[in-house]
């Protein structure tokens, strides 16, 4: 069983309130059928995906709709409860699940779709409205969503915009603070903010939902969220791709922009230690050569012989020059389903599980120094980690490490913490380009931003929600 | 000359201190030369570009640096001095210049590239750098800047990230909300906060530089912008046709994102009116027959034979369905510039200034609806306004609505205000789509955002500025 997170990392529970007989009483009669309490039904919302960190609540809450969620926040407020909001847990750094005793507020009934229309392509839903399913929803009209990611299958729409995801659409249609165009949030004390406009410009005062956009659940629990939805491209291509050192890897990143240039949707790499991996685990195995570096490229496009056109004068090229010295191309829906080539790199992570305890870090670096940090990580732990690897979103500087071991140790985290941030910061880079600070990254943001900046986002958390009630233990360093 | 503002409106004056020998002394020596007082020399930055508003300001101060912007705003909050920031004071609403007497802080001495990067695209400079020098500079290296603006030669970098402007490639590369990527932003009380980073992606913590794109002024000066540049096209292409009905207009554009797909990079219309705007004021001249609406389509791609043949598929199915009756195309650089198609298009503001006052309207709305509200306010003004006339980026359901007179007038104003803004709030527009609220527009807000958006609004500037000198009467409505 997974070691419960206030005594793997000694933290000390904040005053709030203790759950007891009468609020259990009152949650069961605003949300009949849907408070649950017992042990089994409440234990897989206190683990994370990860089974990396374990809280202890007793409770958890299905609200349906917006006012259910205020009255749930109006009461909690008003007892002092604290309250972990939760989409579809599949986040990576412990801020999905409680710390101690929080109250689990799942939005996992809050899954309907509000509008969408076609002109526009606007989708206005729930927040609790699954990712792949929201796909499918807009493409049966003639769209997509702007995002998507491993944990699509799971995750909810309100989590990815509460934690700000990336993932692997953002080269093409950039970050979610461009394409969520409202939201809609109740605050820590119940009150709701209707910032739910379907308007692809609006600067009438201050752009209140940014401030929730990658706050983790801390200032308030998104409920519903309006975007943007690019057109579904009439043709999709991936080329998957050997290269033989990281350079090359670079090199043909450069390349492929200027010669795909506005149909490029994708650039990811991996190493040959994640190949490996899932070819051990999953049973997929490899299109190309044994190669060091491994790159996906996905072009998505309007015409298909323009396309195919583009990418083959690229691929050309590309071995033509030694930048790539082997290749397999996948070109419309069926066969890029059948190849399985995304499955190579989306499914990395779950490979990395069946390691053992794994140590994720999510870097945003310069894209030169983007493997360097790999190869010191590697050096530096030798024989005490049973892996080290590297793979990412090179197009946007984003480099997932990722580093595993038998169990957890302290003492191997203490090799990796705070050399990894430290690296990171004398680069200028990021310690979460993605995945957010959650529980467990939480204590290193000042690597990432100064002091000014943290004592600001501390006076916003305060002026929004008093009594620290939202997702406590998560995202602002703990006072010390 | 223009009537001072504070006597047009009956504005009250806040109980700033006013201006005295020891604080000018206090400036001319912290900006040697750079501390401009006599009368003739402070009087443009007085006066809107449109010569709409006029404050009473008697000092611009020029600073060079960020030390020396910090040093100014810590001594006129300690002094409760008042400070209207002004970038290239192109501003359509009454934000760039004064109320009553606060000291200009202009930052057209601001103007250094501090870094590029050539591989990632990303430009780090400061804030008073202007919009075109800034593309020019990046256009060298292959790039563009991922904005651009009829205003673009004057407008300065800082002012277009403060107003969170939006323009003309919006529909392309998205808002400045994901392409500024970092900013460095001087606090009310002198403090420096520096976010600014190159990173395409961080998620540590709030994003609090969102908070300061499209304020306006009033919650910080912005001293640096991070900005991420797209790759220059290597093909782009003008289309300029004449529609004979909106509806055309609005179906043209549905086919061309169909079949223009990722290389549609402007969508704009305009209507006879403006053309006859444009001729008779500008001596420019129409290059296809009279029709009642005008499309500009611009394309920007990696590959001319592929674009041309896109654009040549879609032209021929537009005029072939009868959706455009005439039209022309400019197939490279040199003759987009000889045509001078664009012109007609970004010089419709310029034009409609030779008519007398110009009452401004810059409303965000479902495409569909978008020039109902012309046909309606020329209904509804009959012989009382001059002219009535729409144009805009009907991509981003932005309609730039412009009523003329010979001079400004209160009768007329009533007759326009509120109805205009509640036509917009009746459809879910936005009462200021890219212009900002600035001075004229600040008592309007309602008609876009909640009250509970206004309050919070409110008290993140009592918190960021708690003594509100910075561009006072600017953005939030006054209290009354």
């Amino acid at each position: 069983d997974v070691v419960p997170t206030c005594e793997r990392y000694a933290v000390r529970r904040l005053p709030f309130a203790r759950l007891g007989g009468r609020d259990v009483a009152f949650f069961e009669r605003l949300l009949p059928g849907r408070a649950l309490t017992a042990q089994e039904e409440v234990k897989p919302f206190n683990v994370d995906w990860l089974k990396s960190v374990r809280g202890c609540s007793q409770l958890v809450l299905k609200p349906q709709t917006t006012a259910e969620v205020s009255q749930v926040l109006r009461y909690c407020y008003e007892k002092n409860l604290a309250v972990n909001p939760q989409g579809g847990n599949t986040g990576l750094v412990g801020g999905s699940v409680p710390v101690f005793d929080e109250i689990i507020l799942s939005t996992a009934l809050m899954n309907q779709v509000i509008s969408f229309d076609k002109v526009s392509g606007i989708l206005v839903c729930q927040a609790g409205c699954v990712l792949e399913r929201l796909n499918e929803y807009v493409e049966e009209q003639g769209f997509i969503m702007p995002l998507d990611l491993g944990a699509k299958g799971s995750c909810h729409i309100g989590g990815n915009v509460a934690t700000n995801a990336g993932g692997l659409r953002l080269l093409r249609y950039g970050s979610l603070r461009g394409t969520v165009l409202g939201l809609e949030v109740v605050l820590a004390d119940g009150s709701a903010l209707d910032c739910l406009t379907s308007l692809r410009k609006d600067n009438t005062g201050y752009d209140l939902k940014q401030l929730f956009i990658g706050s983790e659940g801390t200032l308030g629990v998104i409920t519903a969220v309006s975007i943007l939805c690019p057109q579904k491209p009439k043709a999709v291509n991936v080329a998957f791709l050997g290269c033989q050192s990281f350079a090359k890897v670079l090199e043909t990143f450069t390349t492929c922009r200027a010669m795909l240039g506005e149909i490029l949707s994708a650039y990811e790499f991996m190493d040959e230690k994640c190949m490996e991996l899932v070819e051990r685990h999953l049973k997929l195995s490899s299109p190309v050569a044994d190669s060091p570096f491994y790159v996906l490229i996905e072009t998505s496009g309007s015409n298909s012989s323009h396309d195919e056109e583009k990418l083959n004068n690229f691929l050309e090229q590309a071995m033509a020059s030694g930048l790539v010295t082997d290749g397999t191309v996948a070109t419309d829906d069926k066969k890029i389903k059948a190849s399985q080539l995304w499955s190579l790199r989306e499914r990395i992570t779950e490979a990395l599980t069946h390691e053992g305890y794994v140590y994720k870090y999510d870097i945003s670096l310069p894209m030169g120094k983007l493997y360097n940090l790999v190869d010191d990580m590697r050096a530096r732990l030798g024989q005490s980690a049973k892996n080290v690897v590297g793979y990412g979103h090179l197009g946007d500087g984003n480099l997932h490490l990722n580093i595993t071991a038998e169990s957890y140790s302290h003492s191997l985290l203490d090799a990796i913490e705070p050399f990894v941030y430290e690296w990171t910061a004398r680069c200028n880079g990021s310690i979460s380009a993605e995945h957010g600070l959650g529980f467990k990254k939480k204590q290193f943001i000042q690597y990432s931003k100064p002091r000014k900046a943290v004592v600001l986002m501390q006076q916003f958390k305060a002026m929004l929600d008093p009594k620290g009630i939202l997702n406590p233990y998560k995202t602002l360093p703990s006072a010390s």
